[in-house]
């Protein structure tokens, strides 16, 4: 098992209908929630933003094809019957259900298909390999693979799944991710964790630069394992986030490149984040990784806008993997190699790494290229 | 003659090899600039900081191709002799000569080039519809057209020409604009009254939200008409801006369309810009208006992130032109008729309305769809 199922006392299971997908976990535990900082939050994320402060969940349901977003009074009411559903099939109270959606905003439910596709799946939870392949394929809209992740530290594990794809650049929670580990943690501390490794994975992944409506992570610890190392736990919670990132961001719309971007050597470590974000999601810098094309000038113009403030002239710049890194860029000196340079462009990952000179404050953000498929695949979403 | 030349005082020329080209501009008067407020600004941009400290300009130099960016030393030197050789040729003091350049950054300017082509247009500079064309044309990049606006105020005018395309995200300046007036005004009021036209106007259009290190405006007033009027000044400079910038957003790279955003009933003014320009940046807003997808939902998620305080339920929102405009969103109820609104996208121009009902603020900002084009364009440009 490679993922939440791998990971003591997590259930799972999903099924499809063409767009629409519902996805059901059964682990119980204390948990901790990130959510969206958009002003247009869905009513699900009103509802587990007041629930979550229970500190405690049993189950989540999840579905796709409907975000159930800017649809006020009555989106909340059916969020609510989301969970009654979901506890009503698994025989638990609906209260520490956890709801999240993804799809077409300012669309209604349709919970008569929910409570069928709930029916379907309830019965079949189970902890194998196939139920969490097909959770993590329901929560799906416009992604090409599933995406699970899985950290192991000795006797505990902490496992998630995740959905991207566009209308991607979290300052919060991120996108649907789905995170369980068997350590044993108190809610409290849960929450605090979740919420410093998210700034650190989720929050670094840009795609487009829009922030969704639905963004939301949830992490369950259901505590089988008896470990309790709150450090390695934060270890091990960032590693299977950093994957689960880097897997959103290769799979972002129409994207043929992942984007890696250190920044090191910033004031500190926010102005780093900033930097490499703002590179990640500059469109010139997009399109430039996508036609192989070495136009590094684009690099620098976006690290000069993020807002952060440095020397332009004591700036280093390379391109490419650790050990085979192309300078384009010395302490302010052009030193770039066009041909090398477009060479190190070629492979399915393009890493650039920045060096301020500043201070200690170091990054990493990840994005993917900006092609024809983005364009086409967002253009007839609804439609 | 539609813009800079139907101001008394003012002759202009322009020459292109290939993508390379050079605009010289003679206009003697009190003068005001604003400019990038990106760090990684180009050298001739802090010269020109400098320089319109005087309130004084005879003259502009303009070359497209080598943006002049991320050169250092060697950058200033050479845009001091740009300068220079625009002071020999037109025999006058080269501490009063604005210089601007566009193109790709980190490439040292050709300065033979730049020295024959100043050599050949000088004596050829003259009031005419063909030399302000020429001059317009000379600037372009990425640009599919020259680009001219002209204000008239019973006896005094105010003409600009300025290029635009892609790396457009201005808090500042912005690209190239080279505006005119033969009103008489003091610099330092000029400097004012362009400074708050460039924020409700320039700094309106987004392309892609890549900030440039390149952007600036250059405002001379020669006084030729005598007319005296602030206030006029400013009602005309602002209709001039507000052409050019709609210009820039409907022929951005790749557009088919100019997306138009009015927000009204916000906190504030400021409130109300920082809406409008997160609408018309949304990737998902402009592929969907590309797709003529009435994917409303998109309008109103990057409303929630555009980081102003409102309550989401009391938004109203419509498409389309005033007079024919059509309701999608009434204080926060759904009432799009979809079929309706995929038919208010069909033409060049797409409007959106925002009202918040939070306040008395408005803004108007103004962008472009985003197409296979843009990315076609940007993934080859330095090769």
């Amino acid at each position: 098992m490679k993922s939440i199922c791998a990971v003591e006392g997590v259930q799972a299971g999903g099924v499809r209908e063409r767009k629409y997908g519902l996805t059901l976990i059964r682990a119980e535990g204390s948990a901790a929630g990130v959510f969206t900082s958009n002003r247009m939050r869905a009513p699900c994320i009103e509802l587990m933003m007041e629930r979550i402060l229970s500190g405690k969940l049993e189950a989540v349901i999840a579905n796709s094809g409907c975000a159930n977003a800017y649809t006020g009074k009555r989106g909340y009411t059916d969020a609510v019957q989301m969970c009654t559903l979901a506890g009503e099939f698994l025989g638990i109270d609906p209260q520490y259900v956890g709801v999240a959606s993804t799809g077409v905003i300012g669309r209604y439910l349709d919970l008569s298909l929910i409570e069928r596709q709930c029916r379907t799946i309830a019965p079949l939870l189970e902890r194998s390999e196939m139920a969490e392949d097909l959770a993590a394929r329901a929560i799906m809209t416009t992604d090409l693979l599933p995406k699970h992740a899985l950290a192991v530290r000795g006797r505990f594990r902490v496992g998630g799944i995740c959905k991207g794809s566009g209308m991607i650049a979290p300052r919060m929670g991120t996108m649907l991710a789905f995170l369980y580990t068997d350590a044993q943690v108190d809610a409290a501390t849960l929450q605090d964790i979740l919420r410093r490794v998210t700034r650190r994975t989720f929050n670094r992944v840009v795609i487009d630069g829009d922030m969704s409506t639905n963004d939301i992570a949830l992490c369950t610890a259901t505590g089988e394992s008896g470990i309790m190392n709150e450090e390695s736990l934060e270890s091990a919670l960032e590693e299977c986030c950093r994957s689960l990132a880097q897997q959103i961001a290769g799979d972002g719309e129409g994207a043929t490149k992942l984007i890696e971007v250190h920044v090191k050597g910033a004031p500190d470590e926010e102005g780093a984040a900033a930097i490499a974000r703002t590179i990640v999601a500059s469109p010139l810098v997009k399109t430039a990784v996508y036609g192989e094309d070495p136009n590094w000038g684009r690099v620098v113009a976006a690290a000069g806008y993020a807002g952060v403030s440095f020397d332009p002239y004591q700036v280093s710049l390379w391109i490419g993997e650790a050990g085979r890194k192309i300078p384009l860029v010395k302490e302010g000196e052009i030193v770039v190699n066009l041909q090398r340079a477009k060479t190190a462009m070629q492979g399915k990952k393009v890493i650039f790494e920045l060096q301020l000179q500043e201070g200690e404050g170091e990054a990493t953000a990840w994005g993917c290229d900006l092609t024809e498929g983005y364009v086409q695949i967002n253009g007839r979403y609804t439609t």
